[in-house]
């Protein structure tokens, strides 16, 4: 804990930011008819009976004088994908409604499109507030939809996810042995959900007689184009299989893999025939995917992905990326 | 959008829970010195200079009393781990501190522990809000600290997790060829997750000679007990591994499992020496999974276990869940 002996404006503003809000966005009208938009998360509900809803507008603010003047305003709460909405309202500008499909609500106000909730508002009080003004409004109308709301955390946008769903996959998953594996551990839900989304293509690879290396050897040619068994072996050896060039001939065979290399040194890529069964997986993958990412949800989908992702770059064993062109080099002597 | 035609006070509520908020805990003592204490969500920050916050609370409330006299109160936002704390103070009671260790801060009001922020206030000003009093106070000390914050998202506790660290893995991601594999596929960030994790103990399964089936085998085993060949098949089919008597009778002569079934059928279970070394093999588990979500953070590794488990269930693909002890059934001859 940092106590302010004495009063840091930026440490107060840390101490604030602990507290985590959605954004809205909030409009009105001035006088000569001209939209006034302001980005803020400083909104609140105060009663219910009568709806009343508060917000903090700066003194100083250029908005200040068509807010104090108009009797109406809207507040609209953002969705997660209205990020860059957010960020123009925040900025000071004159053009912040261009290209905005906004509808007229009480009293003309502008009405932004797909937000989360917007709440129509009629002044009710305007209190003194510091350097801010309390501004109080009673909710004449409102819309809300399902919308995944848009989060500010920590200084930063974020994505709320599940936290208490205290998902058992088991039914009688016997989680009290102190020594045994249980299905809470992050090793054996990797390993399942990767295997459950795998056993999803391998319906697909096997209508083409491929295996799981076969497939993998045909994902790392379709990334990096052109291998030799010991970049093949390099970058798939996480797999725990062994690419030789046994399995490699019994690819060329099959005509999913032709040598294309010289006299000294071997190095394979895909067949027109491998080429078209990669974009077959390729087709099969995104329609798994999508398919698995409709029941997760799309926000939850991201944040999973984000989550992966840091625990790739944080558990990093060195595996080789596939996407990583290695510097070039002369070409390896296939074995 | 669901339209307000009339007002419905129930359909209200839900346009202001798409906003999402912290939780707070303020508290404040009584003119008799009892402490008193709310969970509030209705906090937010008003002006930096003077430093000014503000809250709502209902006429109705028993608390008015107390904070309508007090000079000063404190607001606490709560840390991700103190959801129990927000229960019991949002919950009309006696005894809400009981067993809480605090601390007295400014005009002794009561400061609770382990928050991720606190900010002592003394009243500036009491408004009128319809069924609620809005108090403004002005922030006469505070600390914070980078405790999780405790998130209220959608009518329940939330988890924010990283939206925009666009995290690239490679330092090449081609993400332009329309047709090709991409970092970004789940398939892909499901199974590079996977294998760095299993990476990191194979390096345990190796030193007692055991390749990944037979590390499968000895997981099985661990949670089930007893199997035959065709349960551990039928465990197993997903991993791509196939379990053949062959692999179980070099298991045996390894004494890491043994016959204990009858001259009909064969049941394997685990040998002193393979629960030895499904203990070690245990025990490197959690110390991988441990260290890498210290780098993940906890509230992270949480998220993501979550995301995971609705993954699993909602990517269902049949594969038997270990821990799901099978109905009892005759023992089915090894093949």
């Amino acid at each position: 804990m940092n106590s302010a002996a004495t009063f840091d404006p930026a440490e107060f503003r840390k101490a604030l930011g602990r507290f985590t809000t959605g954004v809205t966005v909030i409009t009105t009208r001035t006088g000569e008819g001209h939209p006034v938009g302001i980005t803020a998360n400083s909104f609140n509900s105060v009663s219910l009976n009568p709806p009343l809803v508060l917000w903090s507008l700066a003194k100083t603010s250029r908005s200040l004088d068509a807010f104090s003047k108009s009797k109406h305003w809207a507040v609209h709460i953002l969705s997660a994908n209205q990020d860059t909405l957010s960020s123009r309202f925040a900025k000071s500008g004159e053009n912040k409604f261009e290209g905005v499909a906004t509808k007229s609500g009480v009293g003309d106000i502008p009405l932004l499109p797909d937000c989360t909730a917007c709440l129509q508002c009629k002044t009710t009080f305007m209190y003194e507030g510091g350097d801010h003004v309390i501004f109080v409004g009673e909710v004449v109308d409102f819309t809300h939809c399902d919308a995944e709301p848009l989060v500010f955390h920590g200084g930063r946008y974020a994505l709320a996810t599940p936290r208490s769903p205290q998902l058992a996959l088991s039914t009688s998953a016997d989680t009290d042995r102190p020594s045994g594996f249980h299905e809470d551990f992050l090793g054996y839900l990797l390993g399942r959900a990767h295997f459950d989304f795998h056993l999803r293509l391998q319906a697909e690879f096997a209508q083409h007689g491929i295996g799981d290396l076969e497939n993998y050897v045909i994902f790392a040619l379709n990334v990096r184009e052109r291998c030799s068994v010991n970049e093949l072996e390099s970058l798939l050896s996480f797999t725990g299989h062994a690419v030789t060039l046994n399995v490699m001939q019994s690819m060329v065979e099959r005509d999913l893999v032709q040598d294309v290399g010289d006299e000294e040194n071997t190095v394979f890529a895909l067949t027109q025939n491998g080429r078209d069964i990669s974009l077959r997986i390729i087709a099969q993958s995104k329609s798994v995917e999508s398919e698995v990412l409709d029941r997760l949800g799309y926000w939850n989908s991201v944040a999973l992905k984000n989550l992966l992702k840091l625990l790739i770059v944080n558990a990093d064993t060195g595996i080789p990326h596939p996407w990583n062109v290695p510097t070039p080099s002369p070409t390896v002597s296939a074995n």
